[in-house]
């Protein structure tokens, strides 16, 4: 890991070999004979440049962030510095989840660039749950990741004194953490400039919210969780999008969004992904049963990720507390396991409660703020579009302002059959 | 405010005039013939050293940290980086609640030393209550300095990364959070090696709270808000040693243990002391109907400090609300202030719950755990002394483990009571 001193510069196809065929964690990979690298430019998110970079010998990724969202343009400066969350972020993750995040070769500060392992034949699993893919053990790897990277950077299993310099180092994330508590809990109540929706098909979705103060209290109170409740280390942009699948294996990429925040979001955020993937299946397949099977299948998905995050929680619990919380010392006694179980269960109640927060606000921002997600935007019928929306949006609402009455999954799910009979398809 | 780069050495009452003749923010109040300064320590409290430099021109205060704990000694380390989170503490205080704090003239970050103004003639709150003094309009400062401060230094009304800047810096207050989540939290629960307590007369009390899991478990969930929910900047030790009173005049000292934290805690810790003082009464006052009229006017006292707190919230929400959360544009629609309103609410509920919680753990610790308060300490009648910590033991345990059920003022008067006929006097 490297902080070269040059001037940050933005790599191009041209320019990549040359600039890093010096860097010895490259070249061992690729050979130092830059001539005989081929560079592809593949970055598909909204705000960094992504090469692949190929030779003979080997492949890497090398990302770089650019000083502007690349969704918007340089109209919109974003600081460099998120590539500096990101590798301490990825570090700390492949600390703590092994094997569930790119390797990381190297890292140049300056340069705000990141060289990981490139990970082949993956693709980004919400490409994959668009070609209704299924992935064997799916939800129980994401549910796993979140439960060892949650808990394990939380005061109930690290050193204090480490965690509170955590804490002081990714609140320098501070552009990051700006773009979701405007883009996920704020924009997308009011007439925010960047906001987008299916129109007119959903125009009276957007007045209707518009006018819902419940759902604009709800979010803000979420809000406030998110920015005050430094919990654990977040992913912080946990969705389908940063999330690759290859058969069985399963690697979670991307966190520049890495902060201090409540356990609840991470989970949240990645449920609400799902759930959307759910609700746009009438987009992509037209075979009932295909479908239904598909379907039913996501929501598997989604089981898995709470069943598998709450019980690899409980055995961390069990087993690695070793912070200053809930501390053994102090139920030495008989019988109070019992109690400190419980004490768990009360926990993993509230993060629960969250997670449908979360994924509720999350529902929404992506169909009525500026980010949307190509599950929906793909489906060129406007209509139908429409329709698929309507119904997450409704389950969404619901989420956000009623979360405390979504106690379980299947409380979840019944809330989603709702949302959806709410919304029939007239066509 | 200087940052000298001389050596860190402790003053001492032969060399303060010396070293500090050359500061012109001391010497422009007493003058520069040092040889005319008279000069006391009179630290009295747990950790630091405390002068009080006198000159026929002038007086001023001067505070310096050790590099361990006073009340233990050097077997304690602590670092003298305290004295630099006092400085940014007062520095604030004083932005957020004009007049309330003693006026700064002078720091130096090497030296840990705090030049101030000298309050004159106030006394420490603590002595005041013990000589059964009432201060006019008391609880309604202390309810206003919280609401101001508590509020300002949050995402309600801070902008946000200007609070995440701050958030950063205070986590480095790693030692003195240390210490408060030892000593308030885990250690009053198991025989940790510098417990002590009234004995034998508390050594029951002593074995039932270390039988007691919800307690236990209580005061860990209490723990875990305290670390983890960074909703504003703290005082953080706001007990009523930290306050200086003379007539109507009312001072807030030593933030020392400044830190990012749930709104509840200051408050909660401030009117345990309170309430301990009133437990402590009939050690101090033998006469009924004297000790009856002092303990009424103490517990209207905080009834001030809430009531006026919630006041001052609500204020503070209605017209100083210009940080991320529970933007104005969000709610500009007619009938919408009633929620807005209803939002804070809301909030102040969850602060009285949190506060609640603190207080239990504070009246806890400060009778089974390592510091005590003077209060019941000089109470020379162990059984006296004994007697007036129970009740404040079992008011302390209810609100710990059932603050759900103490919604309001009345009830935790309620319980008081309650606590105080469960324990009568068996003279």
């Amino acid at each position: 890991m490297s902080n070269s001193g040059s001037d940050y510069a933005p790599l191009t196809v041209e320019t990549l070999p040359q600039r890093l065929s010096s860097v010895a964690e490259v070249s061992t990979r690729l050979g130092s004979d830059a001539s005989s690298w081929q560079v592809r430019e593949v970055g598909d998110g909204n705000l960094n440049l992504v090469f692949i970079v190929e030779s003979p010998l080997g492949a890497i990724v090398v990302k770089q962030a650019l000083p502007y969202v690349r969704l918007v343009g340089d109209s919109w400066p974003l600081p460099l510095s998120r590539s500096y969350f990101e590798f301490n972020a990825l570090v700390r993750q492949a600390e703590r989840a092994p094997g569930m995040v790119p390797e990381l070769y190297y890292f140049d500060r300056h340069q705000a660039l990141l060289v990981m392992e490139f990970l082949s034949p993956h693709h980004i699993l919400r490409h994959s749950l668009m070609r209704t893919e299924r992935h064997e053990g799916l939800g129980a790897a994401l549910g796993e990741f979140c439960a060892d990277t949650l808990f394990k950077g939380s005061d109930l299993c690290m050193d204090a004194a480490k965690r509170k310099a955590d804490v002081a180092l990714f609140a320098g994330n501070v552009a990051l953490c700006d773009i979701t508590e405007s883009l996920v809990f704020t924009d997308p109540f009011y007439p925010a400039p960047m906001n987008r929706h299916t129109s007119p098909q959903l125009d009276d979705s957007v007045q209707n919210l518009r006018a819902d103060t419940a759902a604009k209290v709800a979010a803000q109170d979420m809000k406030y969780r998110f920015c005050s409740r430094a919990e654990t280390l977040l992913h912080g942009d946990l969705h389908t999008g940063s999330v690759m699948v290859s058969g069985k294996d399963v690697k979670v990429i991307d966190p520049e969004f890495a902060l201090y925040g409540p356990m609840g979001f991470d989970i949240g955020m990645l449920m609400a992904n799902f759930l959307m993937a759910w609700f746009a299946q009438p987009g992509h397949v037209s075979d009932d049963q295909q479908r239904d099977a598909y379907q039913r299948w996501i929501l598997e998905t989604v089981s898995d990720i709470w069943t598998r995050f709450q019980d690899r929680f409980e055995t961390l619990w069990a087993q690695e507390r070793n912070g200053m919380l809930y501390p053994e010392v102090l139920f030495d006694r008989a019988g109070e396991s019992k109690a400190v179980r419980q004490a768990c269960d009360a926990q993993l109640v509230a993060i629960w409660e969250d997670a449908m927060g979360f994924c509720g606000a999350e529902m929404i921002r992506r169909i009525l703020g500026l980010a949307h997600i190509a599950e929906f935007e793909e489906i060129e019928d406007a209509d139908l579009r429409g329709h698929c929306e309507r119904g997450a949006l409704a389950l969404g609402r619901e989420l956000l302002v009623n979360r405390q009455d979504v106690t379980s999954l299947q409380s979840l799910f019944d809330q989603l059959k709702r949302a959806t009979a709410q919304e029939p398809l007239t066509s």
